[in-house]
């Protein structure tokens, strides 16, 4: 067993991230270490039934444990489900000294990490991340926020992890599909941030085994490089960090959108991003950014994940456009109400605005024509799914 | 017209506390200078009534202004609220550049203070506080907070306030019952920490005319030094602010059963925490603490006040006693199921425990027996009401 560690730090807050291969057993005697009064595990029905096991026994042995589950998907980051747990949580006594742990993919993560903030005006928090887009993207972050009606992360605060525990064996029992959506967050890091790692992304995606653990080792330690070459000095993830968000003003209105319409069973969210990024590549090259080259790597990178490549079935575009009116990067960068503020490239690995706030305003006009025509040519794309 | 500044410092975060007599018009100039792109007021409907209109009309000239009142009450820092406060702001088009003004009392601003930290995660929230209590004591704090249904202030987060903006006049039209509530929180501040003042209380208190400018000034400015001598070194009120809590476990436990017996018509805040403190004052002197006069000044102060001196018709011991059971400074100190953590002085302006956690383990027991058998014998008091 191997058991390694990263620090996170995101300005001037330091939290450690432990993983390694079938190491549950030492996960849990470093939770145990925290003199914790009670456990409050947040989690959703589908984690719970495949992995409840290997945790809440063994948890169970050093402190009472009440977990909190919900059927899986976007929905559960809402404010009823909020107030429920909490109202729970301390109805059946927690404390200053309980510990919330976040069982689970990025939208279990989200939720308990607001309770965790909410909770007393704040508990310990520990993540033990159970899908690829929770490992290498969500658990990396202060940002706590659950989605209101209008849209997604509207609400929340920031509340620092105590620690972030992975066992990689736990990514190995997930579909295809979720693997492919940590490997869509991980080609946004390696577009956005780090092109020098592209040539080995199209290594993984060539050799097709997306479950092996040299490839979930790859796919980790380059999503924490690179997000950590971002949050180093931005602790809010208001300026330089918004980089993350490439792909994510598209990506979450058609996410929120199909979310409505098929719940659980739709799109992931890193599908999502990737579409997102489809349209945003598009953008930067109508806007003066991007080459024709640099798009169809976008399309090549998209096709080989099995990402969709435009509007999923049903979808209206008009709702789509509505949904990114409604993106809670408004504000960050004041613009009119015919644009929308956005991560736009100017080369690969470069955004356009400047480092410090890498957000362009660009007109809802070019985003709805762009979302409405967006057409992937598969000739000439030299890696096939 | 005067306007004084006093800087609130809490731990290494600041904020101006700018106040006067009949300065509505300078306070609403202050605010338009934010830039906001809309006013977010959050108030109760007596506040909107009584002031509404000394605010409103003018801040409307400077940004579109939406009103979110309930019903007055402690029963508006609910989880549902805070919901709905949150979704109606979004779904009117809310932007990290909008600003949340609490308007009103304790209450709405507690209430105000979790919107504002949870709107895109923290937008500018603004007190203009109308009642004493808010005024002395609930605006200078960063911590945000509503009840659950368990206990006051177990949901919440910490969120630094822009500015306080005082208007003594709006106090003039206070009913004696809540000035007498800002009057009990004053009479905490000398009781646990600045003895020195309790003279100059009993000549306010002699004097009789609570509402009179020179009282309100001295009500004010006493409050302040009290609250930032000791919050100056401890943003998060989690250590030596403790002693801020003196009165408010048994305090809390009673206005939390009132307040679900009688709504907005009980007892006030600062009456249930005079209650309090003529409960801790007992349990002081039982483990050795106060002397029978500290505790026959505390009754004196209380009748003088018109704090009601037993615990209110219609409540039972064993519900208060089940309250303070929950009283959220449960995790601060470690206790046993059959103690509860209090303040409790060791002479007047000085804590047992220590000044860094000026709260010790007190059995509940000698909770419930002080709660039950409180009496007040009115021969000897010097002051009369």
């Amino acid at each position: 067993m191997n058991w390694n560690t990263h620090t996170i730090a995101l300005g001037g807050t330091r939290y450690p991230y432990f993983y390694g291969h079938e190491c549950m057993g030492r996960i849990i005697d470093s939770i145990a270490g925290y003199d914790a009064d009670r456990f409050i595990v947040v989690t959703d029905d589908n984690v719970l039934a495949l992995h409840g096991e290997s945790l809440l026994p063994r948890l169970g042995e050093h402190a009472p444990v009440q977990v909190l589950s919900l059927p899986a998907g976007d929905g559960m980051k809402a404010l009823p489900n909020l107030a429920a747990h909490l109202e729970q949580a301390i109805a059946s006594g927690a404390t200053r000294r309980s510990v919330v742990i976040a069982f689970g993919g990025g939208v279990p993560g989200n939720l308990a990490g607001v309770v965790a903030a909410l909770l007393f005006r704040g508990v310990r928090l520990v993540h033990i991340p159970t899908t690829t887009v929770a490992a290498m993207d969500s658990v990396i972050s202060l940002k706590q926020a659950i989605n209101s009606g209008s849209g997604k992360n509207h609400i929340g605060t920031y509340h620092t992890p105590e620690a972030v525990y992975l066992d990689v064996a736990l990514l190995r029992t997930l579909e295809g599909k979720q693997l492919r959506s940590g490997l869509c967050e991980a080609t946004k890091n390696c577009l956005a941030i780090r092109p020098q790692s592209i040539s080995d992304l199209r290594r993984v995606l060539a050799d097709g085994d997306l479950a092996s653990p040299s490839t979930l080792l790859w796919l980790l330690e380059e999503s924490l490089e690179a997000k950590i070459s971002v949050t180093e000095r931005d602790r809010y993830e208001q300026k330089a960090g918004l980089i993350l968000e490439y792909g994510h003003t598209v990506g979450h209105a058609v996410e929120i959108c199909d979310q409505r319409l098929r719940g659980a069973e739709g799109i992931s969210h890193g599908e999502a991003v990737m579409f997102g990024m489809l349209a945003a590549a598009r953008i930067s090259a109508a806007v003066g950014g991007l080459t024709q080259d640099d798009v169809s790597m976008h399309d090549e990178l998209a096709y080989a994940l099995g990402a969709p490549v435009t509007v999923p079935d049903g979808l209206s575009i008009a709702d789509v456009v509505n949904a990114v009116r409604l993106d809670n990067k408004r504000g960050y960068l004041p613009v009119s109400a015919g644009e929308a503020a956005m991560v736009v490239l100017d080369e690969l690995g470069k955004p356009m605005g400047s480092r410090d706030l890498p957000l362009v305003p660009v007109p809802m006009d070019l985003v709805e024509e762009t979302v409405a025509g967006l057409r992937v040519d598969r000739h000439g794309l030299s890696l096939q799914h």
